[in-house]
Formats: structure tokens, C-alpha cells, sequence
């Protein structure tokens, strides 16, 4: 079928609702070319506008999914293929599963999460991206680690689905290539933050990497890309239902992004706190992030069906941290995936580790996570550009939590930098990050609000 | 100063207002190819379906009008000069008029009224553009005329409005040309319809011209771009407030375009038309045109200054088209633009005058001018696209009008064609055009509803 774009821009434009047969025209057309960049961002910042509704968002979903390869992993022979995409018959147990989040600052859950789970017994064959603005990616964490890549060859894939139950890879090329299109008009063109336009965005790469189960993080606050819990919310529900229609399990746990996420944030620094946190670590400046771990992994196993409840799962989990377990699946993943003998003692240490002093005294009342992650870019932890190349190095690292007592004088953070200049030349925009308060603030409980 | 275009864009997506110089930035940079297509796009829409406020809508005209060059007509010391744009200091009478229509179906009323206003004293520096869509372009029909430019040099232009008064060309190239880049765009993503862009794509394009006063023609109605009495007059109220506040005297008419203007329709056939009312036809079926050129000719001089009231001018007007002296002076522009001697007998004609006769008896209850417009296309008389060129000779003639009773087998109208194929070719939508009526319906009036 041939459509004229002019009039489906319009039709969208004066409210009207899509077919699926219009959304896959559009999309393959701009996919192939044939469509100019023009005219698609007219269509998008219309959608943006106007809104797509229920059935048009799971088309556009759809439709970028079938823009490239689809992954399908055959694990009943042990042997793992890609081919096109058939939906997936979900058994009793749908154990290949992932998790996304929608990005915060220091989220290193990933890390821990994907050892974790294959603990339990599922198959965690997880895509990640590569950071960028104040939040950061799995990607350029884990390639820290000396020797370590993220583009594992199929027998590396096969090798580390079957054996240790994770294998942890950026994102391919060509799954969903429309998406990878498209996002890269709405980065500059101001149509990013909609909720169908993200819906779609994440749904058709799970889609496409061929998992049978997938838990969202949707976070919000101030730190996170919805700072509204009512649009946070809708987004959860979004993304559970456009993925059901894929023929996916989902569910989402909105969490909350304030302060960053555990005590570092910065990319060899992250992949340390996660060793501590795998090494059975439960300081309290460890615990809010040891226990969205915990949450988001229980989930992960309750909803894949290999466990009878959460608080079960989180209890096995719980274990599994403990008796070094998930340690273990780290290491043997690493090693799996090309990590250089001995690598932990050769993580990247930046040059300069510079005390940031408290010139106020009473308790800490927050710590924006959202102003440390815009610094951390001056530093190098993330992009601003997708062109740009990190610094494995540097970053932060937390000497107070939000409620803590501090006196002029005392550390509040350490920044990790190339030299002393470049650790100055943040200290404005980092010590604009923490506010304080006479009173004790309410103490931080759990990171983790509801279930969707 | 420089600003980043996604964050301009998402201001206006989130509901913001532009200062003069974002707009000034977004326009000049675009023009300059420094923005490109997909942010501008993005903008565009937003603005559509935002809105762009007063200031805005001016801020966008001037910075349209400064992409490019600037007429300035120096009529005091006779010569013409083409600079960099002065604001025009209004005398008294501000002879250098202009008039602009929104475009209709049969509109020739400016062949009629540029050499009438000319009797009555003004400059009428005009310039046209040509046919796109269902309507038709003043270029287009004075371009039948065997030897007649629409590109007359600087000694044409100087002579014609300094000896006849009058003067008529295509739109220059060099003016506006952000205007020109900007429709084209427009045109493909569905972002035309909107009465801040509209206004600033006209009113730039008069400002540049330096004429002193403007009189705007609205059309609304079935056949109309503006199909809606509200939105016509709003369309009407932005055109001359923003001409005001480029310094020109204006004011805007709402005529009324259900039924195509006049009884012919085509290139040469509204030449010959113009003709007929030139020499004083007052038939019944050239009435409406008729009193339409007095009513907008007599506005003109009104606003211009020349005439104490518009029922004086319009007296003077009727006058000037009974006693030849109008007629006289189209006959000494065409000469002066290059129009062959005999011209008018050597008009282009069509091979085949084909008559449609009616199927149907009672009284003629509607005949739509927009459908008469696009059945037109397929003749040649318009183009579909700015490349198209046109056939000078084809075209419509109507028999009759709204409220004439006619039997079957009555001709209703002509069909000018290449051949009776290409006839036959348009007769079910030629047909389609006209609706009956047992009862007659009420008489067509006057075309001039209201002044603004």
C-alpha cells in the first residue's frame, strides 16, 4: 500500500489515529530512505504533540522492530541462532530474561542483577547502551575492565548463555536500525520526552533480542528522565503493555532517582562498588543499592516463573550475595568475555583522588544526582555526544548519604580526576549539589516504590 | 548571539514565547543553511500547532523580509532604485498600492484593478505569483499574452509605473527567499494552514516590496484555502495588523469563493475575460466580477489616500472601466512589457470547445469552484507541482450561473481542450460540480462581505 506522507502528517497533525499499515509505511520508508528526514520529524513532533494511542504505539513498536533482525536463542540444543523473529512460546518457566532501565546516576544494578539472576537459573542474554548526558551506560562500565568486550563473538554468546547463564553485550547494530534512525532525529529535534516515542523505542529492541521476560526500572525524581511520579507511572504501564502485546512477560518497579545510585559513579569505579556489593557488602552507604538489587532480581526471577513468589526470590538472592555465588558468575562472565588475567587489580585508577570539603555544617539534605551526573561529563565518565570517548577513570566518590551530620571541614565527596585542575574546575558545580538542612531529613528507606 | 535550535524548538513544543532574535536566529540560520530541514520542520510544527503569538508573528515577517533583498521606488525624482530597504515615511497620499488575494478559482481580478487603480493616481508596483494547486496565478495568465514578460527590465519597470501607473511581475527571486525555502518545506509536511505562518509568508514578501499600502482580499468559502468564516477573519485581522506594524497602511476584504469568479476559467480564457470587463461588459454573468474589481480598487485608493471615501473611488472606478480609459491603460502596460502588436487576436485558443449538457432539470443550486479548480489540473490550466508547466489555452466557460433554470440537454459549460478525449477525460468531475435544486435558490449577491 502507498500512502502520501504530506497526508498522514496531516491526519495525525488534526488528531486523527493511524493504521498499523500507515505506522509500518512511514517507518520502513524512512528505514529505506525514501522518506526525508524532513518529513519524519514534521510526523514526529506531531505525534509528540498530539499522541499516539494504545494501538499506533505498539504499530510504531512493531514496525521498528521489523526494521532489522530479529534474535531468536534456541536453548533447548544448546546451540543459539539468529534468524527471523517468531514469537516466542513462553513454557511453564520463560527463563531467557532481561531488565532495562530508563537511566539514573551510578546505576550499576545491571552488573550486579545479571550474575545474580543466572544464580537462579535463568538466561540473562542482556543488550545494554552506552552512556550519554548525566547518565550513564553498562556498556562503557563494563569496558573498564581490562580485555573485556562487549562484542562477544557467537561461540563466546553460546558459551556464556549456556554455562554461566549471562552473557552481556552493547546493543547491535542491526536490531531495530529504524529506532537507532529515528532517535538520532529526535535527540535534535526536541521529541524525545513522549511516552509512546520511548515506549517503542525500548519495547522493539526487547523485542527483537528474542527475551521472553523483561522487568522495567522505571526511575523518577529529580536525578531521572521523568521527575513526575504520575508520568513515570504511565510510562510503566506503557511499557508492560506494548510488551505483552509483543508476546513478552513484563512488569515495571518504579524506583526513585534522587541522590546518585550506591557511593560511586564513574565507570571503573562503578564495576569496584559492584564487586563489593557481589562480595556480600551491606554498609549502610551500600544498602539502598544493595537492596534495589535484591528487588529488581526477585522480580526478575518471580516473573520468569522460576520462583513461587518474590519475597522467596529475594530471599534466595539474598543468599546468593552472601555465600559468593553471584561473585563467581561475575568472574567466570569476565573471564568469559576476554577479561585480562588478574584484572581487578588493574582496573583504571585516575591519577588524582581530590577531597571536596564541606564549608557548611548540619545534616545533609540531598545531594542532586542529576547536577553530579552533568559533572561527571567535565570529568569524562559520560558523552555528551554519541561521538565522544570516556574517561574509564574518572568520577566520584560518596563520603556522606543524605541525613548524615557533617562539620565544616569534613569530606563530602572524593573526586576521582586526570589532575588536580580538572578536579577543581567541578568543584562549583559538584558542591551546588549538596544542600543541608538543621533538621535531620526523613530517613531514606526503600529505593524501590510499586510494582506495575 | 547563538542559541541551540532543540532547545528553541522545545520551548515553542512546551508552550513558549520566542524573543525577536530566537526567531531572527532560527530564520537567517535556516536561509543560510546552517539549520537544517529536519530542526526547522520540527519548529514548524510546533509552531503549528502551538501557535505563534503577535510579536512572534511579526518577529517571523521581519526576519523573513531581512533574508533577503528590498525594493525601495523613488518616485519623486522619477526613477526607480533598487537598495537596501528604508521604512517608507507615508505623505498624504501613499500612492505606491498594492493588492493581495488568498487565491481563488477564476480570480483575475488583479489583470482588472492594477491598470483601473492606475487611472485613479496610484503606483502599482504589483507583483504575482503563479498557479499552484486549484488555484490559478496572475503570472500564469498574463504569461498567454504572445510576447508579454512578467520579468520586465529596470527601464520597464521604471517607465511602466512612471507613464501607465502600473507595473506587473513575477515574485523576485531575491526577495524573501528564507519565505520561499521555508514554503517549500511547509508544502511537504503539512504545516501550510496556519495563520501566523501565512501571514508572515505574505506580509514579508509586501514588505519587501516597499509599496505603502496593501489591500488584502480574503477569500473564504468551499472554493477558498479558508473554508471557515472565523478563521478567514482571523486571517484577515493578522494580515493587516502585521502589515501595520511594518509601516504600510492596510486593510483586508472577505469575499466569498463558493462558485468560481467570473464565468471563465483558464490562462488565455481569463485574459480575454479581463477584456470583456475592461470594455464595460455589465452582463448578468460578469456582474459579480465586475462589482468584486470595483469594490477592491476603490478600497485601495480609499487607503491609499486618493479618494475621500470608498463609495467616491468605487463611483470614479465604474466610471474609469465605462469610458475605456482602464482598458487603455492594460493595452499600454502590455505593450510596454513586451506584448506582440495583434496580441489579442493571437491569444491562444484551444483545438476543441467542447459542450457538457446537463442531465438533470431544475435550478442550478451550486457550482464548486474547487472542484472545477482540480478538474482543471488535469486540463493544464494549473500545475500540481512548482515545475509543471501550463497549457495557456485550455480551460472552462460557463453557460450559466447559481439560480439559472436549466432543462436536460441545456449546456451548462465549455470544456477548452487539446481534444475531445482530454474532454471527456474530466466530465464526470466537471460534472460533479454542480448540484440542482427544485426550488431557486437565493440570488448571489455581492461577493464583498465585510471590510476588516
Amino acid at each position: 500500500v502507498d500512502f502520501l506522507v504530506p497526508e498522514l502528517i496531516r491526519k495525525k497533525r488534526d488528531g486523527g489515529r493511524h493504521s498499523p499499515e500507515e505506522i509500518a509505511f512511514l517507518v520502513s520508508g524512512f528505514a529505506a530512505g525514501q522518506i526525508p528526514d524532513y518529513q519524519i520529524t514534521a510526523w514526529l513532533m506531531s505525534s509528540f504533540l498530539v499522541g499516539l494511542d494504545n494501538q499506533e504505539t505498539t504499530s510504531l513498536t512493531r514496525a521498528m522492530k521489523e526494521s532489522g533482525r530479529s534474535l531468536e536463542w534456541k536453548l533447548n540444543n544448546s546451540h543459539l541462532r539468529t534468524a527471523g523473529f517468531k514469537a516466542t512460546a513462553l513454557g511453564p518457566e520463560a527463563r531467557l530474561a532481561d531488565k532495562h532501565s530508563t537511566g539514573g546516576v551510578g546505576d550499576k544494578v545491571s552488573l550486579v542483577l545479571a550474575p545474580l539472576a543466572a544464580c537462579l537459573g535463568l538466561k540473562v542474554p542482556m543488550m545494554s547502551g552506552r552512556g550519554l548526558g548525566h547518565t550513564g551506560g553498562t556498556v562503557d562500565k563494563l569496558e573498564s575492565i581490562p580485555g573485556f568486550t562487549m562484542y562477544p563473538s557467537e561461540a563466546q554468546m553460546r558459551t556464556g548463555l549456556r554455562e554461566v547463564g549471562v552473557v552481556m553485550m552493547a546493543q547491535a547494530e542491526d536490531l531495530c536500525p529504524a529506532d537507532r534512525k529515528l532517535y538520532s532525529l529526535r535527540d535534535v529535534t526536541a521529541t524525545v520526552e513522549s511516552i509512546p516515542l520511548i515506549t517503542a523505542s525500548i519495547v522493539s529492541k526487547k523485542w527483537a533480542a528474542g527475551v521472553e521476560s523483561i522487568v522495567y526500572d522505571v526511575k523518577y525524581g529529580s536525578g531521572a528522565f521523568m521527575s513526575n511520579l504520575e508520568q513515570a507511572r504511565k510510562l510503566a504501564r506503557s511499557l508492560k503493555r506494548v510488551s505483552e502485546e509483543a508476546g513478552l512477560r513484563a512488569s515495571a518497579l518504579l524506583t526513585r532517582m534522587e541522590e546518585p545510585l550506591g557511593a560511586f559513579i564513574g565507570n571503573a569505579l562503578e564495576v569496584r562498588e559492584s564487586l563489593s556489593i557481589l562480595r556480600g557488602d551491606e554498609s549502610p552507604l551500600a544498602r539502598p543499592l544493595r537492596d534495589l538489587c535484591l528487588d529488581l532480581t526477585a522480580e526478575m526471577v518471580f516473573l520468569s516463573g522460576a520462583a513461587g513468589s518474590t519475597a522467596g526470590a529475594r530471599e534466595t538472592c539474598d543468599a546468593a550475595l552472601r555465600d559468593g555465588q553471584a561473585l563467581e558468575r561475575f568472574l567466570r562472565m569476565a573471564n568469559l568475555q576476554g577479561a585480562e588475567d588478574g584484572w581487578e587489580s588493574r582496573l583504571p585508577v585516575a591519577p588524582v583522588r581530590w577531597a571536596l570539603t564541606s564549608t557548611e555544617s548540619g545534616h545533609v539534605a540531598s545531594i542532586q544526582a542529576r547536577a553530579l551526573g552533568l559533572a561527571g561529563l567535565r570529568l569524562g565518565v559520560g558523552r555528551r555526544q554519541a561521538e565522544d570517548k570516556v574517561d574509564p577513570a574518572t568520577g566520584f566518590e560518596m563520603a556522606v548519604a543524605v541525613g548524615d551530620r557533617v562539620k565544616t571541614g569534613d569530606t563530602l565527596l572524593w573526586i576521582h580526576a586526570r589532575d588536580e585542575a580538572q578536579a577543581r574546575g567541578v568543584e562549583t558545580e559538584v558542591r551546588a549539589a549538596f544542600t543541608f538542612s538543621s533538621e535531620a531529613p526523613a530517613p531514606l528507606t526503600r529505593l524501590f516504590l510499586e510494582r506495575i
